[in-house]
């Protein structure tokens, strides 16, 4: 069984603040992350797909379809946006990093369909990642 | 001449956009920069001071005094903020990485005392990085 | 399942030698990690934990009470220490970073009850690293 | 159970093509990387053995052996080479790192034998990277 | 005076051998880089341009349009290529890293007008560097 | 004038502790670095030679030449040592990371002949460098 990692950056802001605290208790929780107009990082992002090796290309699967897959589906969408604005996830989701790596892993697991999608990995700092994959693929 | 350089870590959103500029060329300027609600980084301060080993302690100045310094000037200012919010500096200029880098060089030189601020570095990627220093500096 | 790896460092000195070992021995088994006066190391580590996110603050355990937990109990006992000199873990155990990692993990899970603590990665220097985790939670 | 990881670098040139696939399929598959006369990389490689710690040792394995395994099986024989050069391995298999990663996975679990070889890592650049163990081993 | 510098990467081969020496003095010279059908690297370029903040964009110069050079002068030429094939700069120049280097200098300098090139900076691996820039810039 | 830089390694322990201060001013001027025991780096130390490019080799120096200069008269010496220990350097000087750079520029400067030393930077963590370079050097 081989892995396959591909790595992606992208730059976005987002304000941890959820609907279900109060004021109080979303400054406690989140503090300095919790400021009104918000902050950003610039999110690295690790796809890794598992699979044989195709004996004739000598691949798992094709980098650039899985990069076309991730450009149109995940960096089109996210970089260089503002992500308490994304109108289909995180109305209601705080957008932790938590929540976009799952966010995500739900995406390319359930959008490609070349190899199978192992886990998503996302790191918001050089000090904080975060790590999204189905139970049966521990 | 020793030069001692200290990194610093902060998070923090900007938008791009240009009051001196028609809505038409800050998108042809900035791009995706100029998106309305913003985006973020983790920029990574690196600031360079200069000067003889003091031969009692072996050191040019006292790296807790320079943290100290930055944490209540830079890192308190900027550090889970949006920057085109900071009253004082980003109204009328935009918070470019270059004006965020010549803003951070005024602030430290002005303020520190105790060795000669040589340069100041910011990354805003692990592509792009600005240096601002004076002319009699190079 | 959503795993989330917080990062810390550490400056610490080590001796590796074993009461077990001759001096002979212990030469040939560590080399220059024998020399009598000690060396010293950077050490990166990691702490993992699982579990589910919770639906109000999008979190699977807040960083700030992993941070105070880790600070108290693990940074205030290696950072700028000589780890032979630790009275409790290596007065006969070697201070490999195999046990350093052990040690901590040891530390972390019995002590850090907010969520589950599924492994604990070390690195030593940019070339070797090591990581602990119970069988179970492979 | 702790792992141990191991880094190593070799840089090393290859060209993707395959003689199962026409001119045209070689392009449309590997692209640039299909080019006449190849490119080269920086590879970064990472073995992972797992074990119990040795307690007269504190160690899992003694790092020189495995390095002087991994050196004159693995670095003098593929740090600057061409792989498609290789006639042992790459004459009818097409230089992939995911065909280099298990060849190496072969050669290091196939001859090392004072620790449980669990997986070999290979870094091809720094967004593309490749994983190999075997399926009980998960 | 405000330096900003712009990060790309390139994977290409090369082989050292000179044409003025013996075969034997190649391989005392070269050593393992004079192996017959060369190696390759992940050739870390770094360009970086001198000037004042534009007061109405808050720029040096626009990126995109560095980007854009590099592109169709750097990348387009050097990306997945064999160094020393190239027909205009190798074929009597060794391509070592100060060779690539000082061309790509001046490439870049003699072609982009935007900004003043003050430097270029080649990474060969993560433990050799290259600088290139002109007396009157130090 | 190109600028070559070669990266090396060094893990070592030292103590921050001036025989011309007090025990409580050794205490506030060095905090933990203070700690009787002494405590340890990962140093990462970059040597920059200066020249022009030999037109038969293409190389401004053999790197071989700087790597043995380096290893004989740095390596050997502070690798898994205990700088306070040096008893040529540091008997009366502190081993601050700024005294440290200072010594390893003085020893590389005197010793190798083979190109024009310009400058020596040391890293002892990922926050704090040094750099020392002789004034007409800047």
């Amino acid at each position: 069984m081989i892995y396959l990692t591909r790595g992606y950056l992208f730059c976005a802001s987002h304000r941890l603040h959820s609907g279900r605290l109060s004021e109080e208790e979303n400054w406690r929780v989140y503090g300095k992350c919790n400021n009104p107009h918000g902050h950003g990082h610039n999110y690295r992002l690790e796809v890794t797909v598992a699979g044989e090796i195709d004996s004739s290309t000598g691949m798992v699967c094709n980098l650039s379809e899985l990069d076309s897959f991730v450009e149109q589906n995940i960096l089109d969408r996210f970089d260089h946006a503002h992500l308490n604005r994304d109108q289909e996830l995180f109305t209601d989701t705080v957008p932790t990093s938590e929540n976009v790596c799952r966010a995500i892993f739900g995406i390319v697991k359930g959008g490609f369909k070349r190899a199978k999608v192992q886990k998503v990995w996302l790191g918001e700092t050089s000090l904080n990642s975060f790590e999204y994959l189905e139970e049966a693929d521990r």
